[in-house]
């Protein structure tokens, strides 16, 4: 947990003197919330926990009045404004409290407070990461001490000095986010999947541990009407609660014009219905991240799978040159470990989810 | 819990439509912060939960900087100034967690956060109450589900009607209230104490649950230069995790001139030299709570049990007409239903515990 808390705390927010950090967490991250708490008095930086207590979300849910999904509560918007950075810890106690909620309601409560996350992501320091428990172990069909290492061996806390292993992870990366730079186009092919799209003029951002533990990724925003083909994503999700996987999208000039998917189709299509923005790309992201032997159902772990690759529909980040806005930011993985191939202008890149001139360690 | 929450938030500080309500809390009031929640989105209001993790007071002592003592962080005191309204809900997971922690730091917290206290209390509407854990039940030398009894029972909640129940209360405490008000001069009889003070001038206050749950009690601030005599506190504290008991002070014209305790005597002479008003009474106050059978070391039961009267050394209640100013508030109980008399000119008002023309029930 030290361990941890310094890689959130000195590398990835940097927080320092005089600097309020707000660390929000359900109560069962208690242990981790109390390292970020301690090792944040330490550095002289201002520690201001928000915890959640379990099914606090779903009561939301149940008793709010239309006008609580009006506006983002005064004290909340001004913790956003003054806050210097942003620790937050998922550590649900059911992963599937929500199952039952409308997802209209949601998508409200996102567009409510829309503008919290733009601040945030404005400020550039802040974190997200997990804490083990047992509902996690559950979804994941582990026991809690197995997906406890699990978890541990993704973020790197097994090796010595993670800051020093993360960093190299960092420059490896460098290399390959430059080669995909200098690409105009990127084809993705594996079973019941070809696409092409443009990447012309975006940027490749090398991320690790800045944003999100475990890392590591590296990803653009595509050009907002260039994707055309198909593609399968085989790796399930749980989404707010709910099963969605096997999802099949057909693209037309960027747009999504066919969308089916084998688990949660309605909701799928209420996402993509969302709003102007929700049919296109607003994310190529690209897994390094060989620690993780398999998918577990969590966005966090899963698009980070080395020998994948995930888009996301809707809202693109900043910092890639990509221009889509929507509510919506949902990443969907397709595995490319069996049969699949990922081409920068024609050149291999990987194939059968192994890299091709790069080495990301595990395979 | 949903009596109890309806309480709260619709009798002691009637949060209604847009008004946010800070709800503080330790995590082991899960139930109790949970139901309160939910009533107030009922009411349209806009809940902000504080909750706070075992220990996490602990770690703010062994690590925070000389800076953490010079400010509230600016998010807090943002806070305060925009709230409403305010739910406190005690909740300890371990009554001698701070034990080992110096007094002068406590103080350093306590008088960098005064003005936060001090807009808490402007604002009127804020309510201070408990919730059952296996500490404070320990701390009460009784299992949890006869603490618990013990505590629903202390708080009218046994009642069909609960709020119809204090306000019964509330009508008699009205006329205690009154007779005491006319007197000019009150004098408590004890074994070991007699001690006479003045309350010319100054505001009776008739309090039941609009500030503490369990109420209830009248209390004034006494003429600040008035005390004189002798008084033995004979119901033994908890106060920060420390034990003190056997209290014995002497008052010249006010002052408390001669101070001893059998247990926490260092600790008692750390409060009293804390600043100049922390030798004056801030307050005296007279219990009506028969609900309560008997001293659990927690102040906010202790305080309102019926047969007993309290004073406190340091800050005054500005609506009493009490001037002491201090960064110390500590109420002392004198016990009376063994041998002790409660005079107000003159006249019993209270003879080995009970009242004389007053009934509140219990007894």
């Amino acid at each position: 947990m030290e361990k941890l808390a310094r890689v959130l705390v000195d590398f990835s927010v940097k927080a320092g003197e005089g600097e309020q950090a707000i660390i929000s967490g359900g109560a069962g991250a208690e242990p981790l919330i109390k390292a970020v708490y301690a090792r944040l008095l330490q550095n002289g930086a201002i520690p201001i926990p928000q915890i959640q207590l379990p099914g606090m979300q779903g009561l939301f849910f149940e008793h709010a009045q239309d006008s609580h999904y009006q506006k983002t509560p005064p004290i909340v918007r001004n913790m956003y404004e003054q806050a210097d950075a942003f620790i937050s810890i998922m550590a649900p106690h059911n992963t599937r409290a929500l199952a039952g909620v409308d997802p209209i309601r949601q998508q409200s409560l996102g567009r409510r407070d829309k503008a919290m996350l733009e601040l945030m992501l404005g400020k550039g320091r802040w974190v997200l990461t997990l804490f083990p428990t047992v509902a996690l172990a559950q979804e994941s069909d582990m026991g809690l001490s197995e997906y406890e290492e699990f978890v541990f061996e993704a973020m790197g806390l097994n090796h010595e000095d993670p800051v020093r292993y993360w960093e190299q992870k960092s420059e490896e990366q460098a290399r390959l986010a430059e080669r995909l730079e200098a690409a105009r186009e990127i084809r993705i092919v594996a079973p019941e999947t070809d696409l092409t799209l443009s990447v012309e003029g975006r940027k490749f951002v090398n991320s690790t541990v800045e944003h999100n533990l475990p890392g590591s990724e590296v990803f653009t925003g595509p050009v907002e009407d260039s994707a055309n083909g198909t593609i399968h994503f085989g790796v399930p999700a749980n989404v707010s609660g709910r099963d969605v996987s096997g999802v099949r999208f057909r693209f037309e000039d960027g747009k999504v014009v066919e969308a089916s998917a084998e688990k949660g189709e309605e909701y799928l299509n209420t996402m993509l219905d969302a709003d102007a923005g929700a049919r296109y790309l607003g994310e190529l992201g690209i897994g390094t991240n060989y620690g993780i032997p398999r998918a577990t159902r969590n966005i966090l772990f899963d698009e980070k799978l080395g020998g994948t690759v995930h888009l996301a529909v809707g809202r693109s980040y900043e910092e890639t040159g990509g221009k889509n806005e929507s509510s919506v930011h949902w990443d969907l993985i397709c595995d490319l470990r069996d049969g699949g191939g990922l081409y920068a202008d024609g050149e291999l890149i990987q194939e059968n989810g192994k890299f091709v001139g790069y080495d990301f360690g595990g395979r």
